[in-house]
């Protein structure tokens, strides 16, 4: 079909074009939208579609591993006998079998939970926005590691609140940070709504709280009353046939746990949920009908029936032995090529590596040019509400091939060692300052 | 798969059963969650459910004209074919080629518009949740007519905003009284955001605003600067092969459209979306992102490939002769069966019949015992945020065949019938207050 440039579009481009001053719906926004600004992941997409360039900025799960014809074969079956059922509406907390099925998924991790108590959400975000739709008021607090996943704080700022981060190490939270933090919000007489957490395979820490610390965490927020939203997303994705116990298999009253299928299965379903106290159940279905009526059946009638008949658990074996492989292929290259002074996480699973720069060496000041040397990342500043973490960068390796990997280290080798030259000669505010670099970067673009 | 029961299940089962005062969360809970209440919509999904109630209270579509073949054979290709697009993440703002398909889809109405003006949200209620999210602050005014969607009352009380009622007739919102609501909104100094209107085959009233009036409305809401959100997802299902021509043909400046496939194609994909002005769409990418970060792919592309390999307009058709059967069924039905006093809309497209019962009854009230003689309605006060509707209810005709209308129509006179000899023996507030009534009817349950 074509398309056909509206006669009010020469109007709307040029308003786009001068910027918000030509907004003239500006003030009628309401004051949550302030902290809605354009996510660097979002814009990061664009630029790690152009195929010229190595994107270890993406969080895209490699799903070429899929059997398509065992899903193609199943979808076509969905529909030719429950296909009444998988294009109609549904129930607003999901469908009944498929929330008895998470249940068997949660197991690995330690979970027993009750098909009642899930809530099937349109991806782990739309968990992650009901959970704070519910719990948020203006200026509450969240306590959120440093770093944490810039999704996640795009939905915290949305809703106003006031992101506190504690501090983590390569053991993952560390819990006389976290009770300090807990201390210091009460004191100043905030409320603290609750701690948000990533466990397993940070992202985009890449590192893994240990079970002395995970027992540690939960006792702090049981002490202090404290609710733990975990998120879990790649709890199944560890490289040493290791699944890391669940917070939530240990407390089931302290801690609102969020899955997903986007990195077990596939993102394009948009197929998450969130395993939550009874009551705090009741209020996310209430507010997931205001969002969206219900989840598509379409997808979620396609992940039962993927469940149900295929061995979804050996597909996640062949998905950690991928990642392990490129994890691998990854760690290598920046043994091999960084130069002195970086330093990087060694990520058990998941997707991610966390890399802090040599000091003095700006992450986003330097983008536009690893972007020219063909190579991308997502700058640490983006995994921090406070704007620290500008020494730092996110490097994803679940997407590129081993190859592909090892070459767009190479490249962002070259461009540190660049930077760290240009830092020798004008000195490091030097190196931040001069012209040009101020302009925005592609991922602002 | 088998589900077991937590260990926690008696505890949580406890808390269920005593009521909120055990909700141990309560005090932690957003302001937003005070207006969040079960909707009396989702709750009438169960009663709807048991096989001897004739519903006419369910807005689901009929969609076993459906060619599931096709579906089937489409979605199999479609994995086939373009799966590593299909099962991954996509655009926030959806994907492109379904977006230059959405244009073609809103010809029929008279809108020219860009691609780039489209945000493709889970489902038309996701439209109006992000609508609602960018543009309401706690207190601020929607004007919307009375009655109007339930689901965007309930959207719009969990933002908390203040809902004023704007008067309507069979020819659709009154313009005198619209711009005296305004006007009173304004004088009261309240921020009034935006009117929200289904000008098209109104749910729940069942009416069409007349060509004039929507030049009036436009004309006011042009003169005192009043945003239009215009909801029309009956708009292609006029009984008379006539297409209303959308508010937002005339206007791209000062209205929002928003549009769905849930009644031209399936709900089960949740696919609708919004057009807005460039600057308007900016901030519902954002708030989408925050929401779900990208619709879900795989429900897009099914969409796309519909449009563009199969006669989708042939079965809208389809679909008009199915609702134009049902509809004649019911108004026949009432015009043969219903009691002197009360009288009803006669919709030329779309779901739903409005009726108002004789003096004196509660539709409300009156709903336990018309489950009792097994038929279903949605009591007119759901319709209302502000109390009003007791003595109106909707009837839709979508679902239910003929032979199965015209029964629960029969059940509803007797019913009716019932009720009014009550009142002409005991009055008419003993019928509506006699011991039994007040305790809540299926739909609170």
């Amino acid at each position: 079909m074509s398309q056909q440039p509206s006669p009010n579009r020469k109007t709307t481009d040029a308003a786009a074009s001068t910027g918000s001053r030509l907004d003239s719906y500006v003030d009628r926004y309401a004051t949550r939208t302030h902290g809605m600004t354009a996510s660097e992941v979002r814009s990061l997409f664009a630029v790690a579609s152009r195929p010229e360039v190595v994107s270890l900025a993406g969080g895209m799960p490699n799903i070429s591993g899929l059997p398509l014809d065992v899903v193609g074969a199943l979808v076509n079956d969905l529909v030719a006998k429950r296909g009444m059922t998988a294009l109609q509406y549904g129930s607003g907390q999901g469908d009944p079998t498929l929330r008895e099925q998470i249940c068997d998924v949660m197991r690995p991790v330690g979970i027993v939970a009750h098909p009642d108590d899930i809530t099937v959400t349109v991806g782990s975000q739309q968990a992650l926005d009901l959970v704070t739709r519910i719990f948020i008021d203006p200026g509450d607090v969240i306590l959120a590691e440093a770093p944490s996943y810039v999704g996640a704080l795009g939905t915290f700022r949305s809703y106003q609140a006031s992101v506190v981060h504690v501090e983590m190490d390569e053991h993952g939270l560390v819990p006389e940070r976290l009770a300090a933090a807990i201390d210091a919000v009460r004191a100043a007489g905030k409320p603290l709504k609750f701690l948000y957490t990533i466990p397993s395979y940070h992202n985009p820490a890449g590192v893994t709280m240990t079970p002395g610390r995970r027992a540690e965490v939960l006792d702090i927020c049981r002490r202090t009353d404290v609710l733990v939203i975990e998120d879990d997303p790649y709890g199944l994705l560890g490289f040493d046939g290791e699944v890391p116990r669940a917070l939530r298999a240990d407390d089931a009253e302290q801690v609102i746990y969020l899955g997903s299928f986007s990195k077990t299965f596939a993102p394009g379903l948009r197929v998450g949920w969130a395993l939550a106290p009874h009551a705090v159940r009741e209020k996310l279905v209430l507010a997931a009908e205001n969002s969206v009526l219900c989840p598509p059946a379409f997808s979620q009638l396609t992940v039962s029936e993927y469940l149900a008949g295929h061995d979804w658990m050996a597909q996640v074996k062949d998905f950690r032995e991928t990642y392990r492989e490129r994890r691998d292929a990854m760690l290598e290259a920046l043994d091999d090529l960084m130069p002195a002074g970086a330093h990087w996480t060694r990520p058990s699973g998941g997707f991610y590596v966390w890399l802090t720069l040599p000091e003095g060496i700006d992450a986003k000041a330097m983008l536009p040019r690893a972007v020219t040397n063909r190579v991308a990342y997502v700058p640490g500043t983006a995994f921090f509400a406070d704007g620290f973490g500008s020494r730092s960068m996110r490097l994803s390796y679940c997407y590129p091939t081993p190859e592909r990997i090892r070459e767009g280290v190479r490249r962002l080798a070259q461009v540190i060692e660049q930077e760290m030259e240009l830092r020798a000669t004008f000195g490091a505010w030097g190196a931040a300052q001069r012209p040009g670099l101020d302009a925005p970067g592609p991922d602002q673009s």
